[in-house]
C-alpha cells in the first residue's frame, strides 16, 4: 500500500423525506442562491420541497445549468453571487450542477479572471459555502471537491479540485430520481462503474481492502443498474444506485493505490470536441484504454474478470479479453452505445486529441504515466 | 436501506515515516498535552520521532494510561490540563489512550462531575482538539468519537459518543505496531474482526454494498490477521490490518443498516467484573451471541458462512453453525481462546451481568431489541 492522506467531511443526509433537513444545515442567516438545471426540478416535486424547506430564508435563484456546465453561463450566476451579496450556493440537481456551483463558489472569491482556476490551476484560496439536493446519481460530485466545466468558445472541458468547494451537506433522497429518462440513468451508472475503475483496473499494491470495496461497488452496479432501468420507482434499488455513486468517487477507494483516469481525460476531449454526453464518451473510452493497456494492466484485469465476473476459465489472455467484452456489454446493456461509430464518428473527428492532451500538459497518462502520444492514438483506434 | 446521516471529518496521515507531519497539523501556539501509555512508545522510538516533531511547540507529558483507561487516573491528567492551561491532546498509543484522550478533552471542559458524562450520558458541549498518532491497529477509535472509559471503585465500564471527540487528524504508522506483542496483535484483530460483525451480522435490509464493504473486511482480517502474528514486520500486513481496524468502525459501513452490539455491552461488564482483555471479551461473547440468535440472524449468518467462509454444502443450520465455529476457531487461531473456561471462569462468575445491563438501562439489546434478561443468561451460559 502506498502513503495517503484521507480526509472528506461532507456530510451526507440519505433517504427519503430528507430535503426538508436542509433548513438545519444552512445558518439562518444566510443569502441562499440555489442553482438548478433545465427545470425538471420544477416538475418532479423537488423545487417545491426545497422551496417550503428554505422558507423564512433569504433565497435567489439561478436555474439553466446545462450538462457540461457552461463557463460563460456560470459567470452569469457569479455576478448575480456578487450583486446580492450571496452567501450560501445550494446546488439542486445533478453533478453539472454541483460542478457548476463548485465553480461559481470559488469564482465569486477569485481575484483575477476565473477560468484561469481551469486553464491554469491557478489556487483556490476560499469559497463560497455550498449545500447539494442530489437528484441524479452519477458524478460523485456531492461528496468530493472536484470539478469539471466547459467553455463552448474555446471547445475546452477542464477540471479543478480544491477542498475549500467540497460540500459542506449533501441530500441524497433516491425518490428524486424516479422521473430520471433512462438516458440519465444509464450513464450515471456508467460514470460511477468508470470512477471505480479509473482507481482500481492499475497494477496491484497489496491494498487487498481497497482492491475488495471497489469490487463491492462494481459487482453492486452491475447487480442493481439494469434493476434501477426496468423499474424506476423501486426505492431500494435506487438507494443502492444511489449509494454506490457517491463511494464511488469519494475517496475512500483511491486511499494507498495507483489511479488510471485515462478514461476520463480522453473522455473530456471527446465532449469538448463534439458534444457527447460525458458518460458516452466513458464508455467508449473505456474498454479501448483496458485493451491497449491489458498488458500493464494484466494482474489487475485478471483480479477483475475472475472477482466482478466471475470468469475462471481461459487462458489469461482470454480471460481478459472475456471481461472486457463484458464490460462492453453491461454498458451497452444500459443504453449507452461503446463505439465512436454508434455516434457517427470516425478516427478524423478525434485524432487531433492526442495533441490537445499534449498542450494541456498530458503528454503522459496513466498510472505509470506511460500512456503517451502513440498509445493514445492507439486508444483513439481502438474506439472506433 | 434505512435512512442515515454521515459525516467524518478526521484526517487520516497514513504510512511509514508520517509521524514527523503532526507539525503541521497541530497549531504552532498550541499548549500540546502528550498522552500515552504503559511507556512502550519511549522504547520503539515513537516517543522520540513525537518529540522531534513537535521541537519549538509548548509540550507536557502526561504517561501511564492503562488498557480498559481508568478515571481516577484520567482525572488527573484533566487537573493537568487545567494547570498549564492545555489546548490540544496528542493521543499517542493504541485505542485505550485515545478514548482515554477523548475523556480528557471532554473533561475538562465539562462542568459538573465528569463521571456523569458515562454514567448519565450527560450530554458534551465542547472539548479539547485530539490528535491521534495510533500504535496498535484495533479499536477505530482514531477515526470516529466514541471512548469506553472504566472505573475500578465502582466496577463500571462506560461509554459515550461525541463528535466534538473526534479527532482532528489520526497518524497511522504500520511500522509502529513492529514491536507489539502477539496478545495485542491477536486482541485487535479480534476487535476489528467484532466490530463488522456487530454492524452486519443483524438482519438484511437490501443494502448489498454495505453488505460487501462489511464482507471486504472481514476477508481482508481473515487472510492478513495470521499472517502480521507470523511476520511482525511485514509492513503491506501491518499497513492492510491497520486500514483494516480503522475502517471497522468509522462510521462507513454502518450507514442504512441496523446495528447489534450486544456482544459489546455483554463483554463490558465482563471487562469491569473480571478486568479481561477487551477483546478477550468480545472473543468469548460473539460466538454466543450468534448461536443464541441464530434464527433471529438467520439469512445475514447463511450470507456470511457463503460469502466470508465459503461454506456452500450442507443444511441452513449446519452452514450457519459451521461459519460460527470457524469464527471460533479464526479467533483461537490469532491467541484469543473464546471460552470462559479458558479464563478460569465460570457461570456463576457472570450471573449478575443481565442485571447489571439493566441498571444501566439495557433491558432490550441488539437490532430489535429483543434480547432480554432470559436470552442474555443463555448467551451467558453458551459462553462457558
Amino acid at each position: 500500500m502506498e502513503n495517503f492522506s484521507f480526509v472528506n467531511p461532507v456530510k451526507i443526509i440519505f433517504g427519503k423525506g430528507q430535503i426538508v433537513s436542509i433548513s438545519d444545515e444552512i445558518p439562518e442567516d444566510a443569502r441562499v442562491l440555489i442553482v438548478y438545471g433545465g427545470g425538471s426540478i420544477k416538475k418532479n416535486g423537488v423545487y417545491e420541497q426545497v422551496s417550503s424547506a428554505l422558507q423564512g430564508f433569504t433565497v435567489y435563484e439561478f436555474g439553466g445549468i446545462p450538462s457540461n456546465p457552461e463557463y460563460s453561463i456560470l459567470m452569469k450566476a457569479v455576478a448575480l453571487v456578487k450583486q446580492h451579496k450571496i452567501n450560501y450556493l445550494l446546488a439542486v440537481g445533478g453533478g453539472s450542477v454541483v460542478d457548476g456551483a463548485k465553480f461559481i463558489a470559488a469564482a465569486a472569491k477569485f481575484v483575477g479572471e476565473p477560468w484561469d482556476i481551469l486553464e491554469k490551476k491557478a489556487p483556490v484560496d476560499s469559497a463560497i459555502p455550498i449545500g447539494v439536493v442530489l437528484t441524479l446519481p452519477a458524478t460523485g460530485s456531492e461528496m468530493n471537491g472536484g470539478s469539471v466545466v466547459s467553455h463552448a468558445a474555446k471547445h475546452q472541458k477542464r477540471f479543478f479540485v480544491s477542498p475549500y468547494v467540497m460540500p459542506q451537506f449533501s441530500v441524497l433522497d433516491p425518490t428524486t430520481t424516479y422521473s430520471l429518462p433512462p438516458r440519465q440513468i444509464g450513464n450515471g451508472i456508467v460514470d460511477a462503474f468508470t470512477h471505480v475503475m479509473e482507481q482500481y483496473a492499475t497494477y496491484p499494491v497489496n491494498a487487498p481492502l481497497q482492491d475488495r470495496m471497489a469490487e463491492s461497488i462494481l459487482i453492486t452496479l452491475i447487480e442493481e443498474g439494469p434493476k434501477s432501468l426496468k423499474n424506476p420507482t423501486d426505492y431500494e434499488v435506487r438507494a443502492n444506485l444511489m449509494w454506490c455513486a457517491t463511494m464511488a468517487l469519494n475517496g475512500m477507494i483511491e486511499v494507498g493505490v495507483p489511479q488510471d483516469w485515462t478514461t476520463h481525460m480522453i473522455g473530456h476531449e471527446l465532449t469538448a470536441l463534439h458534444g457527447l454526453d460525458h458518460a458516452q464518451t466513458l464508455a467508449i473510452v473505456l474498454p479501448a484504454v483496458l485493451q491497449i493497456k491489458a498488458k500493464q494492466k494484466h494482474e489487475k484485469l485478471l483480479q477483475y474478470a475472475e472477482r466482478v465476473w466471475g470468469i475462471k476459465n481461459g487462458s489469461d489472455e482470454n480471460r481478459i479479453a472475456t471481461a472486457i467484452a463484458k464490460t462492453r456489454e453491461f454498458f451497452e446493456s444500459v443504453g449507452v452505445p461503446t463505439h465512436l461509430s454508434a455516434y457517427k464518428l470516425s478516427f478524423k473527428d478525434v485524432e487531433s486529441i492526442p495533441d490537445r492532451l499534449i498542450e494541456q500538459g498530458m503528454a503522459q497518462l496513466g498510472e505509470r504515466q506511460d500512456t503517451n502520444k502513440p498509445v493514445v492514438i492507439d486508444i483513439l483506434k481502438a474506439c472506433i
